[in-house]
């Protein structure tokens, strides 16, 4: 999308032609900085880091990240290695594992000097698909939209409520759950996004409202705790929200506290859908009770970094000194509680039979 | 309760007699501060400026201000201007209507030479009260707490979750939701607390741990998104939570964010407690739908205080500039999802008929 009138992706390769580019999300909204990553250690980094962070673009960087091994060593070995790095970085995910294992069964059985060429094309192949994915969950979730705008006054904004950041910068481009609002926004549609802060990581307060702000999309900032208190009062239309891996029966691991923003919605009849690109699906997992949730640093917890009124950037503590702290990512929020899965191919019930019937070939190399 | 061993109340007078000190609560957890206040417009600007907060205390200082109007003025019109001013402070919590109408009620019938000392013993009993009304509190939900203890293994903790800072801050002494807590701890229970941080003025994190913390009580700060997932993972057995304002149904106002908790709480099991003196009950207001809901300024969301790693207050700006933001300050959490109201006069069902039942004085005055 849109920075400043120029069009950017998340991840994009270097006019050098081997070093890759990305957008470093960590110095977001404060400052706009492009880092450059040249071996698959500084890819491992950046996931880790959170430089890049959300679903599909851990893919697409991970997917990269073995480009950039195989430009240095191209064995057997190294495939292993730049694997087992890469898969390391953050647990829950799915995208990362599947980016890295289509990779893997892309390079074994070619010879050495073909694989950093592959890597290369099928690395800027899966950023490429990631695109097509997402622009077909803006037309299948722009339908979900059009439908609630019909039912309002002429002039009456449509309401989205998102949490976390599941827009183009969690994407290679376009995003997730943003995707039908950026698509309903510039078909003139009148929409308007409460935008979650997302503590701890504040990627709502920090991404979301950047980019929606930077596209020129109309959001307001709310604190975590008040989307309840919206739905109440009939101020949601819907929620859209990402994932970052939907059980075979539907269930949604996601930032932590969606499952609170589900069941809000739920209480109150507002519509909760999660958009979601095919390769988040993981038919290996049962149940949303088997995603292993991330525990993270407690400092993201103790600590808030953003920008003086003299504009330094600074690091504060908020919790006393001495308080222990806790820091789960994500939690999962039971499929009982989604209205539907946006897809790249329609609008799912969150159930194990439409993913399956809809995603047939991601169901049969899962069993494989 | 202590503070570094020495005990404190939120509120007292002062060694001169008529001035009063205040623990200023805009400080914590970095600093610890006494602040004076020597009339009435400073009593008002610290209740607005939340140098002092929660229902309870708010309450209290009301009360001081009026007598500390009464010492410069004791005219009917200064009675009157008094009222005024403290009254249009802050919306929310009952309890500043409440002592406010206590202090003209005792006031306007005795003659102006008699006022302020009248005004100053009035005040002073009404904390007093506070501080025994919330010992009552703290042995009905003590007796809550020891049920849950007992059905434990020998040595597990009871995990208490609570929102915001309903503790010994909030009041005059030993806290709403907090004063079970204390006294299982003080009384050597294994207890826990999960606090919440409590976007976006994070009395949770700023409050809460601190006075927890010097007192001894185990407890561990996470992000308001984070309760929902503890709760499906058996993590939580109760939740304890203060209130600003209880309607005669039983719904509660309370902090923003209290209403996705007791969603949660009531999704997987975990009793969901509210604990509140008994002046928190407005029998004027029928549900809770009529509670006014305060909305404050936008730079609470927008920015963040705290400590820099050389010790330096800054405040910064988490929130892209161009980025509105809204803020507010209470929700309200139905009857149906509360399972009980911890009061001084025992552990009641959430419902018109208990209420009335119990506290049949208040509901008389209120009728008047």
């Amino acid at each position: 999308m849109k920075v400043d009138g120029k069009h950017f992706r998340s991840i994009w390769l270097d006019e050098d032609g081997w070093s890759v580019r990305a957008i470093d999300q960590r110095r977001l909204p404060h400052e706009f900085v492009i880092a450059r990553l040249t071996n698959c250690l500084e890819a491992a980094e950046a996931i880790r880091s959170m430089l890049v962070r959300g679903a599909p673009l851990i893919g697409a960087t991970a997917a990269f990240g073995m480009a950039l091994a195989m430009r240095e060593d191209a064995s057997d070995a190294a495939i292993d290695r730049a694997y087992a790095v890469l898969v390391a970085t953050r647990p829950t995910a799915i995208n990362l594992k599947w980016a890295l294992e289509e990779m893997r069964a892309l390079l074994r059985p070619l010879g050495p000097a073909a694989r950093a060429a592959a890597a290369y094309a099928r690395a800027a192949a899966i950023a490429d698909e990631d695109v097509v994915i997402n622009q077909g969950i803006a037309q299948n979730g722009f339908a979900v939209i059009e439908a609630i705008a019909a039912r309002k006054k002429p002039g009456e904004a449509v309401n989205v409520l998102t949490h976390c950041n599941a827009g183009w910068l969690a994407t290679v481009d376009w995003g997730t759950a943003t995707a039908p609002i950026y698509l309903a926004h510039d078909r003139g549609h009148n929409i308007h996004v409460w935008v979650d802060e997302t503590r701890p990581r504040n990627q709502g307060a920090s991404l979301t409202a950047w980019e929606l702000g930077h596209h020129g999309v109309p959001h307001t900032v709310i604190p975590d705790n008040t989307g309840g208190h919206l739905m109440q009062h009939g101020m949601v239309d819907l929620i859209i929200v990402g994932t970052d891996r939907v059980a075979a029966n539907g269930d949604v691991c996601n930032k932590i506290g969606t499952y609170l923003k589900a069941l809000a919605a739920f209480d109150n009849g507002v519509p909760f859908y999660v958009a979601l690109p095919s390769p988040t699906i993981d038919f290996n997992v049962s149940d949303g009770r088997a995603v292993p949730i991330e525990q993270r640093g407690g400092e993201e917890v103790a600590t808030m970094t953003g920008r003086t009124a003299d504009g330094r950037i600074e690091t504060v503590r908020i919790v006393p000194q001495e308080s222990p702290v806790a820091n789960y990512a994500f939690d999962v929020t039971p499929a009982r509680l989604v209205t539907g899965l946006i897809t790249e191919r329609g609008v799912l019930k969150p159930e194990r039979m439409a993913l399956a019937a809809t995603f047939p070939e991601r169901m049969a190399s899962a069993a494989e």
